[in-house]
């Protein structure tokens, strides 16, 4: 499929979602869509995803399958200035696909106009109307599962995740990699948006994902969302930790992060107390363990810097670690098969 | 307000809505629906609540303002036997309130009929539609913040926090109970159903309640809700506990319990793991301790036998314990004043 990347004045360091279909998706992406830069292209500021053309609006774009909206705001709520690229991707009968809180099918002009123009609108975050409460037995499925937790959000826990899956598969390993958030969703094409459920189906909507998928698989790669400690997100970390019933974790960090992204007032903890903190919550669930950590080190400019970061995160969590897309997954991967 | 209570085939011990009403509420309940028991008394089963007679059906309530769902069953949905009594009721234009996650008001034929008759469906369940993240925000009020904590689903934590609330105003205190579940609500006439709200929206849900209330109080009693290591439902007791940003912690705990509730797989750990789990969670958000703890010991026939076991319990969490309903809260109370 061709799809165009709606990313404006956010292209590349506020579009997270953008960024992971740019380097994750079987999906050819034809254009990034961003006011700000126009006239440059992908591999002008991001060198190791796919390449693209960046554009000022959908009407460069000549051809293409969908449009999918690239960012997420804070909030999750439909900038209206975005509402002439929708309704023109509309009208042309592409489909649109969006991860934002607000859903553009509930949009009475998006409703219609795809209705008319025989497009579909694919609300990744709507969450599907059967989820229920969980049953505490995702440990009764015949793979391994493999859990990211993170010291922060947004430090790299769907990346690690999906690097570890496609090095496992790559090593010839039965792997899947389990989506819990939008652009996991995206990329993967299915997937139960964990952090738009009720809050009493948490769980059980990472273990339904891992009960369909964990007798066909040996190991599944969950997708970890927030920290255990997130003054407003440790809900939905906290249900994943338990509805997975993870077997390892692998312990996720952004190098020079010092506080909560959003909520400067709060500063991390030492690693090791979040080490303590995801296995005792994990353990009267069921016993798990920190394996290995993974270090998000794109603000270090020096590739040896970067290892020596590298080599300190170890040590303070005493596991094996690295940097998996600088580097290679490899150290982790070896610690989780 | 004069209220029918409905629970056929529950009443009294799976009947946890419609006793926390008859114990707590300020209306008036004139009759108690249970086809199981007519021509009974409340106060042949329960004789420490409001007294009332038991029908069969809700034809047999001569005059009442409102017919309230008293019972909730596993996974929130609506006993179809209970369809005539609603609908009786809603012909009669009576308003009729519900805590069930299955919404009455979208059931076509109820909201028909509510508003041929002038009635008013309130389910309490359904979150309002400004909810939103939290901001990490809540230790800005006056208000000194106690939230009940738990070892286990039904233990006694709504209870525990009304009990409190009240003993502090009967000393001329000014302290307000924090409704988050759908009795709770049912009791006060607001709050916000938590475990029903957005998974993202979890801390928020109590931060906003926080924030309403807390400079026009001393003190406000949160109703905790789970436990932290429950298998399902953990993910609302994560977000409770840090979205309240609570200064102190009452451990509550039900006299016998030895597994989870529903889940008797699960084995409850040690009160000292418990206490240490909530007080490290809570630390990197908002430093809090459990200053007592809480014993229900309904299910122990004698005095000097539930004396001995709030004692152990006392011992085993290092901290003043009773039975604040058996006994009385003011061993609790003085810790958390």
């Amino acid at each position: 499929m061709d799809i165009a990347l709606l990313a404006h004045e956010k292209f590349p360091d506020e579009a997270k979602t953008a960024l992971g279909i740019l380097r994750y998706s079987d999906d050819t992406v034809v254009a990034v869509l961003d006011r700000d830069s126009p006239d440059t292209r992908v591999h002008d500021t991001v060198p190791d995803v796919q390449d693209a053309p960046i554009v000022a609006s959908i009407d460069e774009v000549e051809s293409y399958d969908a449009l999918v909206i690239g960012i997420a705001p804070i909030g999750g709520g439909f900038d209206d200035t975005w509402r002439d690229d929708v309704r023109t991707a509309l009208k042309a009968g592409k489909d649109v696909i969006s991860g934002l809180h607000y859903f553009l099918e509930d949009d009475e002009e998006f409703a219609q106009l795809a209705d008319e123009h025989g497009a579909d609108i694919w609300d990744v975050r709507k969450p599907h109307d059967d989820l229920t409460v969980a049953q505490g037995i995702a440990d009764s499925v015949d793979a391994e599962v493999i859990l990211t937790v993170g010291t922060d959000c947004s430090v790299g826990k769907m990346t690690v995740s999906l690097e570890l899956a496609r090095a496992a598969q790559e090593r010839g390993i039965d792997a899947e990699f389990i989506p819990t958030g939008q652009t996991g969703i995206m990329i993967e094409g299915w997937g139960n948006p964990v952090d738009r459920v009720v809050s009493d189906f948490t769980a059980g909507a990472v273990e339904e994902m891992i009960l369909e998928k964990g007798n066909d698989h040996d190991y599944l790669f969950v997708e970890g969302q927030g920290t255990i400690i997130h003054p407003a997100y440790s809900a939905v970390t906290c249900g994943i930790l338990h509805g997975s019933m993870a077997d390892k974790l692998v312990l996720c960090h952004a190098a020079g992060r010092e506080a909560i992204h959003g909520y400067e007032s709060f500063a991390l903890p030492d690693f090791s107390t979040y080490r303590q903190l995801y296995e005792d919550l994990a353990r009267p669930v069921h016993e798990t363990e920190v394996v290995a950590g993974a270090l998000n080190t794109r603000s270090i400019a020096e590739d040896e810097d970067a290892q020596a970061a590298v080599d300190d995160f170890a040590d303070a969590i005493d596991a094996p670690a690295t940097d998996p897309v600088r580097f290679d997954p490899d150290t982790i991967l070896d610690e989780v098969l």
